[in-house]
């Protein structure tokens, strides 16, 4: 039986995700739970992290490497950003203790680009990044991370030299929940995906994302003179948001080289999709398998650096 | 004392107006309230109306003439809509008379764009922009009509050949209320507008709207890197959508022809300071004086056509 050598987890805004690493690397146990910042911010993060780890039977001296929103400021402890233009391996270099725990907690910190015209943030994603991109890789590579605030990244024989957030995510949320658009999406859950619409929608979205506010609105028109339906006017208006992040990612950071896409699910399923439609080149690495692969370098390189790696 | 010759009533989806209109033109009473189709889907449009015509004692033989949501689907009664491309006084006969009632009401109908690819409809503008735009104009004209879906037209020698719809102002509403950009802008209502923010976002915007997306991000990672105000975010989120909204409406619209903006208060300030900014001619209409224009225009078509003008 592997003996296990930390505790990998990704602490986000709305979820809570833990793995036991054994010392040969792989996964022995996991949990995934909602609680992400917003409620461990209310029921506390030691009490949360260490419901989970009983539930597991960890070690007591096990240490635990942890990403994402945690270290922010409304978060656990504050673990601040590295400026980019950055190695990637310089987050390892940021890492903050968690005071008064009884065993070694440590929270990666984010990144921040501080240009004046183009200030952003990430926090969780630099760990994605860590774990998708080869630290001696050579040349230029854009990396997408599609989500809530989907992060685009320019990395340059491994250093990180600028980032763009783009709201899809939760804009599509707040659209198809709280606009007039709401109507027009009701009972699109229930219906097949509308791939044509999407597709359809993209296109147009990056061919003229100066019109992105207007063609959302065509789901609703749409629907008044065409009768579009449920699943139509979603794909639409996904489409519409995936197209306009995609032209305006490309348009910041050229349209030569070619995207690695971190993703997993039914966003990898969509953005997939999106690159194959506009013959964009693109190569998959898994969400899941990164973030652990990021946290399990931070570990090694943190806890592990004196020992033969597994 | 001059005798009153109809009622105009400009019906909104939030909001109710009405105007008690003399033989020669002017105003003889005003009401304003917050009855618009929402509340009287529920409260009965007829009750609305008549305490309304109550309050100012109309003559009962008086008739109403009705431009807005009252003459959607979900509204009074569905006034269909007029197809583009259009002259705007065909709108006058496509009026709907609403059954049932003692006095003589009638309904103006919307426009609607039915393009495959274009799909887009108004119901109320088209009566402002009877207003707006003299029938025997000559030339081309750019209307630009802001609000919760701000209505961009293209007339040509008084003929409307397409519009196009932004949805400007009830994406700002829904950002700045459900988005995580609504911490950004908390307690910027109670500071002063940041003009400058305003304009460096409207500008970034208008120049490259590919990133709109993203631009409405730097509300949060400016606050979070270089303390951005509440005031300051707000600007920027409001300088980026409309920047957007005009690099748009003129892609489509074409730069060569002068615009027309219809609008009052606020939004016509936001929107002049825009037009200025950007170095784009303009002449501005007022919104309110723009229907109370177009609904007596088609009271005075349907009712008075017989009779000498005022």
């Amino acid at each position: 039986m592997t003996k296990p050598a930390f505790i990998a987890v990704d602490w986000g805004t709305s979820s809570f995700r833990l793995w036991l690493i054994g010392e040969d690397g792989n996964i022995l146990a996991e949990r995934r739970s909602g609680e992400g910042m917003t409620t461990a911010a209310q029921a506390g993060f030691a009490n949360i992290l260490q419901a989970h780890l009983d539930a597991i039977s960890a070690p007591l001296d096990l240490p635990v490497i942890v990403c994402g929103m945690a270290g922010a400021r409304q978060g656990w402890v504050e673990a601040g950003y590295i400026d980019t233009p950055t190695s990637l391996a310089a987050i390892l270099t940021g890492a903050v203790v968690v005071p008064g725990q009884s065993r070694d907690v440590r929270i990666l910190p984010g990144l921040a680009q501080r240009a004046k015209d183009a200030p952003d943030v990430m926090r969780g994603e630099e760990t994605q990044l860590l774990g998708a991109i080869a630290a001696d890789a050579k040349g230029e590579q854009i990396v997408c991370m599609p989500g809530t605030h989907s992060k685009w990244v320019r990395v340059v024989d491994g250093r990180v030299t600028g980032f763009s957030t783009f709201m899809t995510g939760e804009l599509f949320d707040v659209i198809t929940k709280h606009s007039i658009l709401s109507h027009a999406v009701a009972g699109a859950a229930d219906m097949p995906a509308d791939t044509t619409a999407f597709e359809a929608a993209l296109k147009a979205a990056f061919e003229k994302p100066q019109l992105v506010t207007n063609l959302m609105f065509t789901a609703r028109s749409g629907q008044l003179l065409h009768g579009t339906t449920a699943a139509g006017a979603q794909a639409l208006i996904s489409g519409t948001l995936i197209g306009a992040e995609i032209a305006g990612a490309l348009s910041s950071a050229g349209q030569g080289a070619a995207i690695t896409l971190v993703a997993s699910g039914r966003l990898q399923t969509l953005y997939e999709e999106a690159f194959r439609s506009l013959s964009l080149p693109y190569q998959t690495i898994d969400a899941d398998a990164a973030v652990r692969r990021g946290l399990s370098a931070a570990a090694e390189a943190i806890w592990l650096k004196n020992e033969s790696k597994s």
